[in-house]
């Protein structure tokens, strides 16, 4: 949850006079978005989303964002999409912060996701896949497998003040990703955050994905492998195979899998894992003691972490045809 | 800003099982109100908020609240009002806590209130006074004059260490407020918390009001003060005499104030500051370090107390026809 920058409605009203949504009714703070402060904007024309960008979004990377966003709601896809004001401007500015309206997209996220929400998921996460094929910008995955091991260069301490002795399994860990990390699959564009709280249903039926703000060029099976680590683990930590092959059964009913992606889920997923218990390594160390916003707890990917290398076989059965 | 309760689709499926507005469509856990939970909830049937009552709301009370917003909507007062499930129940439960849905109430409410705001707003209370007239049920005002110098009893060491010699300073402003204090004022159903964030404009008019979880029965007048002090002190400390003009003619263009009310605005208003000094004295003492809410300070109203203290006459030349 996040709403770091409070909007006056001067300011509102100001930012408006360039768009064609005649005046604001209402304005709502929501708390959604982690890195961004999202408001629920009524105005004369209908319901949007604004959101303005805090520090954490570069802001040289948000045409990337918005043209993406832009593009997969051209080409068919549940997605919220950003408007243009009467000079065709999307990236706008507020209390000198950039942002965006962008429309509303109805839906709601799962707490507990069921075995039919994991094949809807893998059906949407395949159809944003189709969909975004052929937009002409591509963005670095910056947090992708060659960023881990200098990353956590920097967080070995915190990864010893977490659990002694993890640092040397994550050194491991993260040799055996580097030496066994597949090349040659299909890339594309990724969510790359594809969580139950990103991803809407309407009546059971998959409605739509949001928070596009790690979105990156990277491996779609790479993808899947994030799905996976995000949606079919239970709460004791257990990996659930039932959920894990209905996402990826309901991703093949759109893109089916080459035997090589098939074959890389495992290893995919290992370093899925690695990739959020650094971030969330990052963060916990980041936050400062008596911050608004809890950092989530970097232990639950390192449970995680802990099932891929030891029974990566796992993954492997979800994926069983 | 508050959301401390989640609720899950389950849950919020089996909460609206029981009334006639279909399936949710979209809920976002908005950033108002300060003691509850509220969701912008989107179903087949509209747009409502869901509140959700955290412990600081006594249960006991909710019908008094939920009774006087009912009350005031059906008595053409712009006012959001509770939605009766199929059983004619108003008060329901959700995750074991009660909660409520309500309409949703359209408007912006603004940040720094002009004259034109400050007029609006002071008809706005007074009409809010005149469609609660006849409201059967009533509250005590548990935070009312009786109560503070029991309250800063225990709160003399916070300010002690606010600012060393403030408790003398404090326990004199009791006394003087004690001996002076009206007692024969027309009163009836208050808001009580009538600050700028609790109402709404739309297109610069009065559009509502929201948050009645503090109204209570009082002297009318002190409503009246209690809103001079939230919207018409500058920045700066300064009190706008112009706003308070404006609210109080705004007022009683829709309910004249007797001598006796226009004369007892200084003590009033002196004792308003004091109510809230008081309790954001309280918050401030009660609020753990690495809180997720941030308690308001309470020298914002400490220095609002020493303008009454040292210029009585303020408030009454504002009131001045």
């Amino acid at each position: 949850m996040a709403v770091y920058t409070d909007i006056t409605d001067e300011e509102l009203a100001q930012l408006l006079a360039d768009f064609d949504l005649g005046a604001a009714l209402s304005l709502k703070g929501v708390a959604e978005g982690v890195e961004n402060s999202n408001f629920l904007l009524e105005t004369e024309a209908g319901r949007y989303f604004l959101t303005v960008y805090e520090k954490r979004v570069r802001e040289e990377e948000l045409p990337f964002f918005l043209g993406l966003m832009r593009w997969l709601h051209d080409h068919g896809y549940p997605s919220a999409t950003p408007i243009a004001d009467r000079a065709g401007e999307i990236l706008k500015r507020v209390r000198g912060k950039p942002c965006a309206i962008v429309t509303f997209l109805s839906g709601l996220s799962v707490r507990r996701p069921t075995v039919a929400h994991c094949r809807e998921a893998g059906e949407g996460l395949a159809a944003l896949h189709l969909a975004a094929a052929g937009f002409p910008l591509s963005r670095h995955n910056d947090l992708g497998q060659a960023a881990w091991a200098p990353m956590f260069a920097r967080l070995k301490a915190e990864a010893e003040g977490l659990k002694p002795g993890l640092s040397a399994v994550i050194d491991a860990d993260l040799a055996s990703l580097a030496a066994r990390w597949p090349k040659a699959l299909p890339a594309g564009v990724i969510h790359a955050d594809y969580f139950p709280d990103n991803v809407f249903f309407t009546g059971g039926r998959f409605a739509g994905a949001i928070d596009f703000y790690f979105a990156c060029n990277d491996m779609l099976a790479y993808d899947i492998a994030v799905a996976l680590n995000a949606w079919c683990f239970e709460a004791d930590g257990s990996f659930n195979i039932t959920c894990a092959r209905a996402l990826v059964a309901g991703y093949e009913s759109r893109r089916p899998l080459s035997a090589a992606e098939r074959g890389a889920l495992p290893v995919l997923a290992h370093g899925a894992a690695m990739r959020f218990f650094l971030t969330r390594l990052h963060d916990w160390r980041a936050t400062p003691a008596g911050a608004l916003v809890r950092p989530k707890d970097p232990l639950e990917y390192e449970r995680k972490l802990a099932v891929h290398r030891s029974s990566p076989d796992l993954v492997l059965f979800g994926a069983a045809a």
